[in-house]
């Protein structure tokens, strides 16, 4: 059985965090993992044209099979950070598409569920369970790549129970007849 | 004398726009403007590929000699729209870098200015100062192209007047001294 090699991919215009793991079955060991950092005294499209360049150098030199991403979610804490999260995100998702590699996003809560059990966990609890998940020496650092590693995990993860987004209206919002008429149209 | 072909672009995910303006001297000329317009039923990664493919060939069509981008600003008003927008804007920014051509960017206030010479004017205002002064004989449509538009005659008022941001403390905060002193190094 080939192992299955899942780069997750947490970007940020400063630093950009990323892990590879391979997922044989059950088995799951970390392959690589890095930041990508450009400098903030440069212009921002120059920093965004280094962003592409020494991502794409990432991908050629990881080779996955997948890249996993975080999906948006309406309120960032820092408006302006996150806009110029937006940037890489932008680049870097072309990037994966340019080298012909599938892309995947996973909304942070079922990361953090999917990795910890807990969709609110911490940094910290993401950053032990992820170094326990994949039997690391220590404590993956920093926490763009212990967040990189938990995408990757959340992927593998759901390799083996398939991830079902929930449905736009909460279940409790259904009435008990039209929830008996989905999962019939599910199964 | 050679023109300057100014392309002006007003990023977004849903409609990009662009207007390339060719200026010889105090004499404007409107050459070319348009949308780049992607489907908003397909994800986001793809229109991200199809924007970056599709203004390209606008790139390559309009050989422009610079491209004008709206500067970001602090607060926006729908935060997930900004986010995707900041998506578009990065790699857009990345064709331009990548045609080998220079990028430039204006405040939102210095634009509106430059163009109607009111920092605070609206949609309409701007659409009807940029059909004066490129004779156009319609309004341009949509609002994403005239504010490309906008932008390219902002740098082309530029050229006859070179901007000078203006510091991040206002004037009124310095001493007259100090003003005064300062005048001295900048002469």
């Amino acid at each position: 059985m080939r192992a299955e090699r899942i780069l997750g991919v947490d970007p940020g215009l400063e630093v950009t965090g990323y892990g590879l793991v391979a997922c044989e079955g059950r088995h799951l060991r970390s392959v690589a993992s890095g930041t990508v950092v450009t400098d903030p005294h440069r212009a921002l499209v120059e920093r965004l044209v280094e962003l592409h360049a020494r991502f794409t150098q990432v991908l050629t030199a990881c080779a996955p099979d997948i890249v996993v991403l975080e999906e948006l979610y309406a309120h960032y804490q820092h408006p302006m950070t996150a806009i110029l999260m937006g940037h890489a995100r932008g680049v870097l998702a072309l990037a994966v598409v340019q080298q012909g590699i599938p892309l995947s996003c996973y909304p942070p809560t079922h990361v953090k569920k999917a990795v910890t059990g807990n969709g609110h966990a911490t940094k910290q609890q993401i950053q032990r369970m992820v170094a326990a998940l994949l039997k690391l020496p220590q404590l993956p650092e920093p926490n763009d790549v212990s967040d990189a590693l938990a995408l990757a995990l959340t992927h593998a993860h759901t390799l083996q129970q398939p991830y079902v987004p929930p449905p736009r209206r909460t279940r409790r919002a259904l009435s008990p007849a039209l929830q008996a008429a989905l999962a019939e149209t599910r199964s």
